[in-house]
């Protein structure tokens, strides 16, 4: 046994490695049942993208992205989740949603 | 009626309008969908940011890292999701994720 090895300390560090293991396939879960969501939001926004050319409705809309980080911050709030988290993440994917309404008119 | 209005467009357009306000709600749906999943997800993230802490294992795996990117990549493709969007995604998540881990240690 080298000087650094404790059997307790291996015992320990051998049953976080487990719980580990078993938590990385729960993150690995919800990140694919978020993916499929996204997927669908996006199909959502590419519809919007296209009413929105065809109609000349302006691709940006303060107001109701102004409704949406509200309503998220509250429901962040409600799952413990960071509420500053929750509007960065809308805003990201805001972001992302107004690129392809340009392009889509581009 | 004003030059510029047309009864045809008009009616085109309250329909495109209602049709967004559908749609909006769907998109609704889902963001407090997504927000429930992260909150989850963040859940197993402190847990891991803890384990991690206590037992001496670095706060970041690339190798793990690059596995979920080639994962959640193809997961995207499946789902009609663009990839390169589904990385960005898994990277915004992550680099909040590791200040987490770090702010637990500092």
């Amino acid at each position: 046994m080298t000087e650094a090895s404790n059997p307790h300390d291996d015992a320990k560090k051998t049953a976080a490695l487990e719980e580990l293991l078993s938590i990385r396939g729960s993150i690995d879960n919800i990140d694919a049942a978020v993916i499929h969501m996204l997927a669908e939001r996006f199909k959502c926004t590419k519809r919007v993208g296209v009413l929105k050319a065809e109609n000349d409705i302006p691709p940006s809309d303060i107001d109701r992205e102004q409704r949406q980080i509200e309503r998220l911050r509250k429901l962040a709030v409600d799952a413990e989740l960071d509420a500053e988290f929750a509007e960065k993440f809308l805003n990201f994917i805001i972001r992302e949603v107004i690129q392809n309404h340009l392009a889509l008119r581009s």
